[in-house]
C-alpha cells in the first residue's frame, strides 16, 4: 500500500504521454495529490500546481510518484538529487518503471536511513498463495478486451466513478503499473510468477458484501498469444460475475504482432464467455467500451451505434460519452 | 542443459511414488542412467545396479539427479554428505525439489571450489523473450487435459517413443520438474513470470524440419481455475498443429478443488479447440489418453471404447495398451 496523498514527479517529461502515469493520477485520483514537482525546463503542466519538496510535506504529503517515463524506462540520473532530497525530508518513493529503484545503491541507502519505503510497483510478490477457485459473494466485472492497451484500466475507472456517483459502493482493482500508482495498492499481474497468478488476483479480489461492485483491470487479451495466458489466469483467478469487451477501432494489427489481424468482436466475445463460463456460467460479456478518439462525435455515435445494434448490448466511449446505459445493465442483471 | 549420464540418488524414498523422478528417468531415459545410490536400508529398487560415487564416475557419470521427494520438498540433511562428496569427487547436482541446491551454503562451497553445477529444475529463468505469436515449420503435439496430473508428461514421452520406433523425428519437449529431469532440459513453466511464459514456450518449441514432432508436455487445464493462466500460456506459446486430450477417470473432484467437478470431455474438447484456434484453426484434440490404471483390463477396454464413440476419436492408455491408432491418426492428419 503506497501512502497518500502524493507529490507527483514529472521531471523533464516532454510530453503528456510520457507522463502518462501523473496524468492517470491527476486525472483519476484528484483528491490524493498534493501538487507537481517539475524542473523549469519542462512545459507539460498538470494543472495540479507546482508545489516544492518542503510545501509538499507541509500540507501532508507522504510519498512522491515518478509520474514520468522514458525510452528504457530508467530512472534519470538527473532525478537522483530530488529523490534524493525527498528520502532525506521525510517521502516515501513510487516508481513503475522497468529499472527498480531499489537497483540504485544510493536511495536504497537514503531510504534505509531515513525509515522511508520504495515502492517499485513492477515487481510482483512472492508470497501469493495458489488460488482456491471457490465461488464468492460480491459483484466483480472484469474489463476484457480485444488486444492489449485498447482502455481497459480507463473503462475500470470511469465505471468505478459512475457508480460511485450513483451512491453505490464500488472499487478499482488495479493489476498493472500505472493502474497500481493510481490507485495505491493492487497486483502486477504481468510480473508474477505463472503459478500464483489467479491467486494473486483471487487475494487481490476477496470475498465482498453482495451488494459491493470491484471493477478489475484487465491485462492483455485471450486473442493476444503473447499475453493470453495472463489474461485467463486474471480472469479465473477473478472470478467474474460480469465482463466488459473494451475496444480500439482503428488498430491494423494485434498490438507489436504485424501481420497478426484483431479478432471479430463476436468471436472475442464468445472467447471471453467461453473462458469465464469456467468459473461462473453466468458471467457474460454484457457491454462494449469503446476508445473513440480518432473519430469525431457524429462517426463515434454511428459507430458506437452500429456495434449495439450487431452485438444486442450497449456501447459507449467511456471518457467521452455517458456510461448511465451500461450501469443500468450492470445493475439491472447482478 | 543437464549432463548425462546420470547417476539416479533415492537416498532413503519410502516407496516408489517418494522416488517417482527416478523412477520415470529409469523408465523413459533408460541410456542416460549409470545406476542408482540408496541407504543400506531403503527397500526401494529401480533395477538399473546400486553403484558407488567413484563407479558411477568412473562409468562416465556426469550428474547426480535428486530423485526422491519428501514431504515438503526439503533436502534431507542426512543427503548432504553424499552430495558433497558427488561434488568433490567430479558430479554436477540436479534437483526439482521446493528447496534449491543454490538455497545450501556448503553445496554452493563446495560447487564453485570444484567447478561444478548446481541445476534447481524448479526455478525458471529470467531472460525469456515475449512471444512473438508467429507461425512456423514443424509438428507441435500438444498435451492438454481435463485436469491436473492426468498423465500428460507420461503420454507425451510415450508418443515420443512410439514415434521413434516407426523411424520418425520427435522430440519430448518437457515443461515441469519431473519432466525437465528426465529429458535434462526443458522449461519449469509454471515458475515462469507471466509475461514470458508464451515466449518461455515458444524459445523451447522453435521452428523444426516440417517432419519433425515435438510432443510438448503440457500443465493443469484450462479447466483448473488455479492453473489455466499456465496451460493457455504454454499452449498459445507452443502454437500446437494437433492436440492429445489426457484424462483421469476417477477423480471425484478437481485435484485440489474438493467440490469442483471435472468438465465434460465434450466440453473439454471445445474448450481447447476454441483456445487453440486463436494461433491455429487446424489445431484441434484429435485422440484421447487415458490413465486407466484402476481398471482391469475387460473393464479399461470398454471404457476406451465407449470415449471413441462418444468422441469419434481415438482413445487408449499409452502405458498399457497400443498408441498405434493415434501414432496413425496424427501423421494422416499432418
Amino acid at each position: 500500500m503506497i501512502k497518500a496523498p502524493y507529490l507527483l514527479f514529472i521531471g523533464n517529461a516532454p510530453d503528456l504521454l510520457a507522463a502518462k502515469v501523473a496524468n492517470g493520477i491527476a486525472q483519476w485520483r484528484r483528491d490524493k495529490v498534493i501538487g507537481q514537482w517539475r524542473f523549469p525546463e519542462c512545459s507539460i503542466d498538470l494543472n495540479v500546481g507546482d508545489i516544492s519538496i518542503d510545501d509538499a510535506i507541509a500540507k501532508g504529503a507522504k510519498t512522491l510518484v515518478i509520474g514520468v517515463a522514458n525510452r528504457g524506462g530508467v530512472i534519470d540520473q538527473s532525478w537522483l538529487p530530488i529523490l534524493c532530497e525527498a528520502l532525506e525530508k521525510g517521502l516515501d518513493l513510487a516508481c513503475g518503471l522497468h529499472q527498480q529503484l531499489q537497483s540504485i545503491d544510493v536511495l536504497v541507502e537514503k531510504a534505509a536511513k531515513y525509515g522511508r519505503s520504495l515502492h517499485d510497483v513492477r515487481v510482483g510478490r512472492h508470497d501469493y498463495p495458489i488460488a482456491k477457485g471457490t465461488s464468492r459473494k460480491g459483484k466483480r466485472v472484469v474489463m476484457v478486451g480485444t488486444d492489449c492497451s485498447v482502455g481497459k484500466m480507463y473503462t475500470a475507472l470511469a465505471l468505478e466513478m459512475a457508480f460511485k456517483k450513483r451512491g453505490l459502493s464500488a472499487s478499482f482493482k488495479a493489476t498493472g503499473q500505472t493502474g497500481i500508482l493510481i490507485e495505491g495498492s493492487g497486483v502486477p499481474a504481468d510480473a508474477v510468477i505463472s503459478d500464483f497468478l489467479a491467486g494473486s488476483i483471487e487475494q487481490l479480489t476477496p470475498e465482498t458484501d453482495d451488494n459491493h461492485w470491484d471493477f478489475v483491470e484487465g491485462q492483455g487479451s485471450l486473442c493476444h498469444p503473447s499475453f493470453s495466458g495472463v489474461t485467463l489466469g486474471l480472469l479465473h483467478g477473478a472470478m467474474p460475475t460480469h465482463m466488459v469487451m473494451c475496444h480500439e477501432p482503428n488498430r491494423e494489427h494485434m498490438r507489436g504482432l504485424p501481420g497478426r489481424p484483431l479478432p471479430k468482436m463476436d468471436d472475442a466475445i464468445k472467447i471471453f464467455n467461453t473462458a469465464a463460463s469456467i468459473v461462473n456460467p453466468k458471467a457474460k460479456v454484457s457491454a462494449i467500451c469503446v476508445n473513440s478518439s480518432s473519430m469525431d462525435d457524429a462517426k463515434a455515435k454511428d459507430y458506437l451505434k452500429m456495434l449495439e445494434d450487431m452485438h444486442d448490448m450497449p456501447a459507449t466511449d467511456p471518457v467521452r460519452f455517458s456510461l448511465d446505459k451500461i450501469v443500468d445493465l450492470l445493475i439491472k442483471n447482478s
